[in-house]
């Protein structure tokens, strides 16, 4: 279509308003434009011809590997045959029911229902909705504040961006807003005492929730959201005994717990569900990325028995759910969704996560450990994280400015490998599709070595 | 997949939590489960086998039609080459770039680039944060508040939730909330002083805002928006100089307009965009529905080359813009979109809205106005609404209890043909593919008659 390289790249910078991007900087021609034009297994292509491995999966999403000819298969026919119908009132698809029951078979036990959505973003939104909704119904109009945690990541909306504990999100957009508040983060290697055991932190992460229930007045706390791993935040695994405590905490006051699973559903920590991992109790879980491995938007909020019977308490009394997207179980996303789902079964890609993981996890480690600008290499499943300090022994670290998360990540991606500089603090990220070999990960291991000492030494 | 129907729908009622369905009656098999399995040009099939008219085009949506096979094949051969890679910092494919300035081009002359969502209620979440931050950029942190129309609809978020202005959409949520309010509905034909013509209920609904915005104070007002012509509200085109008389106060106060054009963009009033049909001046247009004709999941928000400056200054200032969606731009859904455009085009699809539109809408009056129980007969380009009245001199409305509207739209159905009864008062509305032949119209037509003879006699 764009056949001259210069046509598309003046298109580009005049016409497209790119996300998460620095606009001035992209429109001036100052950043490059980077057209992807393919992709096979880990690896993909751009137009000048270059191919890079891909450690981020996109983002954190590619979870089956790039260029599935079973997923695209299923989109071409779904296409084919009916590429759009709602799902409003009781109108439904093949593709969009089947995917239903595949989901709630995968899901913790206790859960009943899926809403389906298009983006992490507005699965979280319907979340927000259906707990106040839920406690409307069930007479406790003032029980609406909902606890996330600072570093969390829920989203880039006006409510699930208030959710979201990072800066970056909340700059000049008069975020977060009320009635959303935030908790400490459960990031052990950044914790201010730094003689707590992680037991002793992990209560202490405890404790705070707590206090701010009380504080708060347990009437007013319906809910608290996080991802079973932090994923955005930095990519932090919970401290020992983290969400045990939490779900005390929750239990105690009649507090909803929404698992944000967009990140580590359907296999990236090496179990289905990072809330049967960790042994979470939610009552909401948030779906996305994995769902379909980004073949095409989809995401849901999986609901458990007890909201749902709620719910339709609710709407039995007021009438109908005043609720829906247009794209709601829209086809094409359901057909991919159900091969997507099939294929990590038939070709066992959670295994390979279980068995790769922790062997990329080592080899991370066992490269950079010793490093004196490296603080902590952390990670589960196919999630992981290297994060710099400029001293060890102190635990002190960089200045933003000095960017040195961003140069190592460019470093890397100069040696033909993308990670991800995670947005707050100098950390690098990775997150692989599933399908990653022994021999990639090694190779990932060493270019991410031959980066840290290019750019720090 | 799916093999009996019974294990389908027991699938269905157990774990598909559909959107806009009462839950209640859907979950105890009280209301029928509608499996759709394929469509062509107008008409729908579902698994029982039963053909019928779609005069909604699911949620007016598939304007182009069912069944283009230029559309599905250009979404399989973008899912083979490259199903996914994201967007931010500076990527794109070629589908993206291609696309946006498809838009560019068809857009208002003084609109400059596009951000790219999945659903119309995520791009009007863009917009709010788009003029808060754009406020925040010029240095005048109090004008935050955004004036929204009783009776318009904006998506079913929190915030854009809010925007909407009708009550099945806030009922049991906390909706709406601050900094929302709501406008007069530009509703000639339920206008409170029925003494008044078009233009002075035009100018009061002028000076109705004009008095809000002074009450409230010009600084604390950023925005107004609308629908060019108002869809699930009651299907309402505009009073006679309502959107220059609005215009015009909005320039008065420095008020940005967002011309929510969700179902107008690419084509439904029989002109490219609504904007250019009513001679409105907006900053941001919201599209989707059109965008793709549903194939794939994609909205946008079209943004000014003023406001576009204004973020700019801002980003180069306060650095990097934290507001991405993971499937912004997902290549699928631009590659649906630049197909659908092109076919709108190949086809010449508007100037068949122009074209039918005006017939069908004079079949509808000719058939229908006479009736006792019709209170009016309206409709711009392909959008067209009867609404019902208990007594037409008075202008005596039915009570919302007896269930009007639903069930002249399900006597419709029953005779082989989908309008939509519109969610507040007894309209049913209508809004086909651009495809829409004479014939069809005259079946839909006749059909209504039918349907309204039998439930009204
Ligand atoms: C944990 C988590 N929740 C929600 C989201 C939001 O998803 P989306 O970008 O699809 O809106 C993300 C995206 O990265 C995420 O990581
Ligand atoms: C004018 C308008 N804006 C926004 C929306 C919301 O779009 P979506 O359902 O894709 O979120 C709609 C949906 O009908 C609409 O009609």
């Amino acid at each position: 279509m764009l056949d001259a390289s210069n046509e598309r790249e003046a298109f580009d910078r005049d016409h497209f308003f790119h996300p998460s991007t620095h606009m001035g900087t992209h429109a001036r021609g100052e950043s490059p434009t980077r057209v992807i034009t393919g992709a096979e297994g880990v690896r993909i292509t751009d137009a000048t011809g270059r191919t890079h491995v891909d450690a981020f999966a996109g983002l954190y999403c590619v979870n089956a590997g790039y260029g599935r000819t079973e997923i695209a298969d299923a989109i071409a026919k779904q296409a084919h045959e009916l590429a759009y119908y709602h799902a409003y009132v009781g109108h439904g698809t093949d593709a969009s029911i089947q995917l239903s029951k595949m989901i709630i078979d995968r899901a913790p036990e206790h859960m009943s229902r899926v809403y389906f959505g298009l983006s992490g973003s507005d699965a979280n939104e319907t979340n927000i909705k259906l707990i106040w909704f839920y406690n409307n119904v069930l007479g406790r109009p003032e029980k609406k504040k909902i606890i996330s945690r600072w570093r969390g990541y829920h989203g880039s909306g006006v409510m699930t961006g208030s959710l979201t504990g990072l800066q970056l999100f909340h700059n000049a957009f008069d975020l977060p807003r009320a009635p959303i508040l935030h908790t400490v983060s459960p990031y052990y290697f950044r914790r201010q005492d730094r003689s707590m055991s992680e037991a002793q932190f992990s209560q202490y992460c405890a404790d705070q929730l707590e206090e701010m229930i009380l504080a708060e007045g347990p009437d007013t706390v319906a809910a608290f959201i996080g991802e079973p791993v932090l994923g955005t935040g930095g990519i932090v695994p919970p401290p020992a005994g983290y969400w045990q405590k939490i779900q005390a905490v929750l239990d105690k006051y009649d507090v909803m717990l929404v698992a944000d699973e967009v990140v580590t559903g359907f296999g990236r920590l090496g179990s289905m569900f990072g809330s049967d991992h960790y042994g979470m109790k939610p009552d909401l879980i948030t779906i996305a990325k994995g769902l379909t491995s980004a073949y095409a938007p989809l995401s849901g909020s999986i609901v458990s028995k007890r909201m749902w019977d709620g719910l339709v308490s609710g709407v039995d009394e007021l009438g109908a759910f005043g609720h829906g997207w247009t794209y709601s179980a829209h086809p094409i996303c359901a057909a991919a969704g159900v091969a997507n789902l099939k294929l990590i079964d038939d070709l066992a890609l959670i295994d390979n996560v279980r068995e790769v993981g922790p062997y990329f996890l080592a080899g991370l480690k066992d490269a950079l450990e010793g490093h004196a600008n490296v603080g902590e290499v952390r990670g589960e499943g196919l999630l992981a994280a290297v994060e710099f300090v400029a001293d060890k022994d102190d635990r002190r670290f960089f200045d933003a400015s000095e960017k040195v998360g961003p140069k190592i990540a460019a470093a890397l991606f100069e040696r033909g490998v993308i990670g991800r500089a995670m947005p707050e603090g100098d950390i690098l990220g990775f997150a692989p599709p599933f399908c990653l070999t022994k021999e990639d990960a090694d190779l990932i291991v060493a270019k991410t070595k031959e980066a840290v000492r290019h750019v720090l030494g």
